[in-house]
């Protein structure tokens, strides 16, 4: 939630919907920059505060929020009740600051509707068996309304963002992107781990789990947005619903490694030891006993990742090792790639149309990244989105390809 | 608690307590303006907000203060637990914005105490048996501090405040005013209701139920303040602790009322009705089947108090109605006055001295007040100050008067 205004056009916003017929909760956030304002406060009299104790400060940001909506609510005439995530049943481990919901006891909720009421709740924030304050850590408000839906039993859970849905590409790097009218949560957490800002994936992941219908659309417009739900007959006849990129991580590579047991298995246990997330790991065939290895690593774990590799190139006697921070990684997600072979093929062929090297590919059975160079990175994206037939003025049947087409054109791109 | 140097003023203070070897519990209030601010905002969403929607806001000023207290705490080395009201066992009735504390459950507060923590709690809130957050109204920390102390059995419950104790008169009004070292619970009620705010009575009410001693003292020195606790032998020598004064009302008198049955009653259920505070009462003999009714009120409370006289007087018969708000009520406050029957007198005969006229006077077993004009009050504080041996360089010995002498003065007071 961001200023008064916005309160007042969320206030809005719920009584047309309870209006409407419908029983409504709101999970809420705290409002603009509350939270950092929050934690600016704490490093003033503490460089590295409890955990608890900051949970405790910050969980007052969505407390002021709700009862804010609350107050703006019945100012519209509509009987309103805010909860705190331990009112609203929240019941979490006990792990400050990134505790995971273990259970909604949304009785006093259901209350609260059934007595006509537009129930709000706390975001982010949650209660131990012990009564301790907890926070959800990222992308918490958003988990908390996918699992009071899943409480209650909800028909939708609506996510409301800045962007009014999701799209086949991010329309900034490809004009001809579509809103997307669903898509399934397998497809919607690929494109979140390929770099779709849209919806965290945690929230989607708990969608995933308890089946709520999630509709992700503009906190802006009335618009319908995108629908993230079970897959259907109807949504496997796309190939792939989105395309993603993700220019935020940088490639490493060890040249030289011996090809002996338990190389691998050092490097990545040493990573893993200062912290550093690893995404795609390639280890091409050895030769004359020596091998090289790749991996894509954040942008922002660069320097400890480069202190490791130093370490252990040194250690096993590899040749070297070299960062590149001028690449992107490209990803193409859909469900029906599992029923679809020929897909990685066309993805290759249509960047070696388009004059775009490739450096690294890996796959999942509903996803296929590659990496290239930053600056072709957005023309990638536009080439895969035509060649999948996802631009806006085309249609999937278009521009299908036949098995034989498919093949010839992946020989090219090899 | 003010800025964040209060803050971490108080910090140093608490682990000063904890490393002498006391167990330490502080109660918390609101930093700085945040209450204002808080109601501010929601000032901007609904002109008339729901009281429980009102609680659940501004009690975040309480949690925002403790968990930065804790923070402050930790950083100097020592560990602290903040607790909201509910956290810590402050068990209210339901009315919210004027919540009473019902019970004190202080088992988490004992376990934090026992594991060798400072335990901090969020003052003027609590919750329901039902876990509504409720807050205390006016005065509330100081009275949820008491209820702690309480609830712990604690030595003592220090007050913290802007003054360094309880004077014997208002310090500005007169400069020969002391500090008291101790003083009982009854004469700080009285001297709170006769216009010291230096404690809130309802603090002072619950210290005296639950035999809670209280130690006022000033936030900004080690100095030691003022005990109000129960009153031994030591405390009756003193005929007068103190001496309040309070310009904040406006006096009403009602002339020529038909001194009929039930015509007063009629009068005051009328100004209980637009709900006037009402103070000193006084109805003088009745002359000629007709009397005159006076009694003081807030100046705040005045409009309503008008319109129900005008309608009264009317109703009743009576000849008229004024009203003045040039006045002030002066108090001198003692426990030894019940065993000293001159007091009055005396009061009367130093007043007289000073030629400062009386206008009303109205009694309680160890209070005498009376109404004199606004622009006399200081000087009456003072010479009465001086009469009953309060100034700072003399003893109440070298003017105790016989009571001969009182009776003589007493003659000529009146």
């Amino acid at each position: 939630m961001g200023s008064i205004e916005r309160v007042k056009q969320n206030a809005a916003r719920l009584v047309k919907m309870h209006e409407a017929g419908d029983q409504v909760v709101a999970v809420v956030s705290a409002m603009g920059s509350s939270t950092d304002d929050l934690l600016g406060i704490a490093a003033q009299v503490n460089d590295n505060p409890p955990k608890r104790e900051l949970d405790m400060l910050v969980s007052t940001g969505e407390q002021v929020s709700m009862s804010i909506l609350a107050m703006a609510i019945e100012a519209l005439g509509v009987k309103a009740v805010s909860f705190t995530g331990g009112q609203a049943g929240i019941v979490t481990d006990t792990v400050h600051s990134k505790a995971k919901i273990r259970e909604v006891k949304a009785s006093r909720i259901r209350r609260a509707l059934s007595q006509g009421a537009i129930a709000i709740v706390a975001g982010f924030q949650g209660v131990t068996r012990d009564g301790e304050i907890t926070t959800l850590g990222r992308g918490g408000s958003d988990t908390t309304a996918v699992a009071v839906a899943a409480g209650l039993g909800a028909d939708v859970c609506e996510i409301y963002t800045d962007v009014d849905g999701v799209y086949t590409a991010d329309p900034r790097a490809c004009p001809h992107a579509r809103k997307l009218d669903s898509l399934s949560y397998e497809e919607m957490l690929e494109l979140s781990a390929a770099g779709s800002g849209v919806l965290q994936m945690r929230s989607v992941e708990f969608a995933r789990n308890y089946k709520v219908v999630i509709h992700c659309r503009s906190a802006f417009s009335d618009e319908p947005g995108t629908l993230i739900k079970e897959v259907d007959d109807e949504m496997e006849s796309a190939i792939i619903s989105g395309i993603a990129y993700d220019s935020s991580e940088a490639k490493v590579t060890i040249r030289g490694v011996p090809d002996t047991v338990g190389v691998a298995a050092r490097l990545f246990t040493a990573l893993a030891g200062v912290n550093a997330n690893i995404d795609m790991i390639i280890q091409n065939v050895s030769e004359d006993g020596f091998t090289d290895i790749s991996f894509t690593s954040p942008k922002s774990d660069l320097t400890r990742v480069q202190e490791v590799c130093a370490k252990i190139v040194g250690e096993v006697g590899a040749r070297e090792f070299f960062t590149d921070e001028g690449i992107a990684k490209v990803s193409i997600v859909g469900t029906g790639m599992k029923s679809n072979p020929g897909v990685a093929a066309r993805m290759f062929g249509a960047l070696a149309d388009a004059d775009i090297n490739i450096s690294l590919i890996s796959t999942s059975s509903i996803r296929t990244s590659v990496v290239v160079k930053v600056d072709q990175a957005q023309q990638a994206v536009r080439c895969l989105h035509t060649a999948f037939g996802l631009d806006s003025n085309s249609t999937f049947e278009e521009t299908q390809l036949s098995g034989e087409e498919l093949a010839k054109k992946a020989a090219k791109g090899r």
